[in-house]
């Protein structure tokens, strides 16, 4: 590294940005300016980031002058306008959208995973993965070195922050309001306490409800088949089968998943225990006996991909049962997307 | 029916106990006498059914006089112990402990399943399968009968009510405790704030824990493995392979289940849609263009198993994924446990 690259961090007020802010003045500082840019009702706000006070400058295509590397996280469509302009004023984009990443000319990148896929940027473009499928990739990732993934049966416990900002505000509502009622009971009616759903599609304060995104093909959600799409392009594994029942949980910030993964080779316990121990970016505790295991409350506010539960399945020799979470404003979107602009910052 | 046979309900100041007298109070009338007994502690306490004051007598051999059949609703090692005196007394029982349910002298029933083995007892017992295994069996029924089911891999979302009233009690409480702090978010420890845990490994208001039962082989729960061996039984399918990852999550009473089902045949959506819509007590309620799916908070209080989020694989031609929701103090308890007494009142 011969310059400090400089380093614009899109989106910088929301739930993911507000998380990029903290790991940026925590991690090693590999980057000379940082500019903070939002929307333009953000413009001016003051945010704190590697102990300076920055003044957030308003998104426009000069405000991508003299950056090296841009960091988004902003709606679909806003990436999508907006990620061109900056790469081509210069910037190598670190994009947190679904607008790029399964554009052929865009890659996935995990960096425990396929850290060598960032030089194939043609465009100028890295993507980052959905957080739900970057809250178990890692693991699957170090399994699948071992034993050879060839499918995946999902179920996940998705926080709310998930769904941004508005998702834990509205989770912090709900829980206020049925705090002191009987709702969730037999008696209770939460729908006519919770009044305030947005962005859920169901009361989330004790409940659970079987739909995260937009419906696409077969009944399936567009973050059902992010799972199945982003893993496949993320492990190199074309034909990778994936089924995947995303469902959102009554969790602030951290996704679980519990996972059934078939590989080609015959599984162990042990040997799965040990490699996911030795792997970079994964934290197992998988000690049931004594009641160990990861939760979200745990894990919430830490780096790696957390594992537990890890058991070889009764019927099948090449089959392994695991619980994973990891959080998802963290490993799910920020701090892979800082990974990643980190491996980009080493070219500098 | 010739005469009205008379009841006896033990336990019946559990969290279980208290469904099973409203719904007594509810459905036909089929019974002459009921009695109501509990530990000697509850001896004495008045309760209602069938808008009638009845008090609560203490469990003993002689509590079984003259009762022709008797629900029990207490822990495993009464359950082994005072289940077959109540038989020797001549009361057919219908338990649902875990005591007796892999008994191959006793069968395990669902009246929607397999009615047919309530005429199998010789030792004069019944039993009700576990509320897990309970709150997804009726739709597994209604498909097996239709496409030959093969292998189930199962993640629970379960209730806190389905650890008993201390499950209920500690939730509730919890809830209270975070719901004006910052717990679950990336500052917030839930283990500062929250002090009881019991019946719990772990904090679950703002949490899920992957955890339910006793540990047994290969690092599976008690609870996981009764979902298999149980709906083995039940669905009479020797060989079924089940995976199961059972998972608590913050939800105060109806468990739920995503399921991927593997069948002998080919399956289809619409197909499947119809065999549920048209199965006694499956209520199907999937229309994701309009978000409508089953979730707790619509099902709590209700007796249909509810299914939801059908799919067909995008990878196997013989696989469905679904999400099934059931009150398990209801169908997984005491409606159960109702419906199969019903069936033995029958007989009188």
């Amino acid at each position: 590294m011969s310059k400090k690259p400089s380093l614009a961090v899109v989106g910088a007020t929301g739930a993911v940005g507000t998380v990029m802010l903290d790991i940026l003045s925590k991690r090693e500082n590999v980057y000379g300016e940082i500019r903070l840019i939002a929307s333009a009702r953000s413009a001016g706000k003051k945010l704190t980031c590697r102990v300076e006070d920055l003044t957030v400058v308003a998104l426009s295509p000069e405000a991508f002058d003299g950056i090296d590397i841009a960091m988004f996280d902003v709606p679909d469509e806003i990436s999508k306008e907006w990620a061109p302009i900056a790469a081509s004023r210069g910037a190598v984009v670190v994009d947190n959208s679904g607008a790029f990443r399964m554009d052929d000319q865009v890659p996935l990148v995990v960096p425990e995973v396929n850290p060598q896929e960032i030089k194939n940027r043609p465009k100028g473009i890295i993507s980052n993965p959905n957080c739900t499928t970057l809250s178990m990739i890692v693991a699957m990732g170090a399994l699948h070195r071992h034993y050879i993934l060839k499918e995946l049966v999902v179920a996940s416990y998705q926080a709310a922050s998930g769904a941004g900002q508005a998702g834990i505000d509205t989770l912090r509502e709900q829980i206020k309001l049925v705090a002191n009622t009987n709702v969730g009971d037999v008696a209770g009616d939460s729908r006519g306490v919770i009044k305030n759903l947005d962005p859920f599609p169901a009361p989330l304060a004790l409940n659970v409800i079987p739909w995260a995104g937009s419906l696409k093909e077969e009944g399936y959600t567009s973050e059902e088949l992010k799972v199945r799409n982003e893993s496949r392009k993320i492990l190199g594994i074309k034909d990778l089968k994936v089924s995947a029942t995303c469902v959102r949980v009554p969790v602030l910030t951290t996704h679980s998943l519990a996972v059934h993964a078939i590989f080609e080779k015959t599984v162990s316990r042990e040997i799965a225990q040990e490699v996911l121990r030795n792997s970079t970016g994964i934290e197992l505790v998988d000690d049931p006996e004594n009641h160990k295991f990861p939760t979200p409350a745990d894990v919430v506010g830490t780096d790696p991909t957390w594992v537990g539960r890890v058991r070889k399945s009764l019927d099948h020799p090449n089959v392994l049962d695991l619980f994973v979470c990891g959080d998802n404003l963290r490993k799910g979107a920020a701090l892979n997307t800082a990974q990643i602009a980190e491996l980009v910052a080493a070219e500098f």
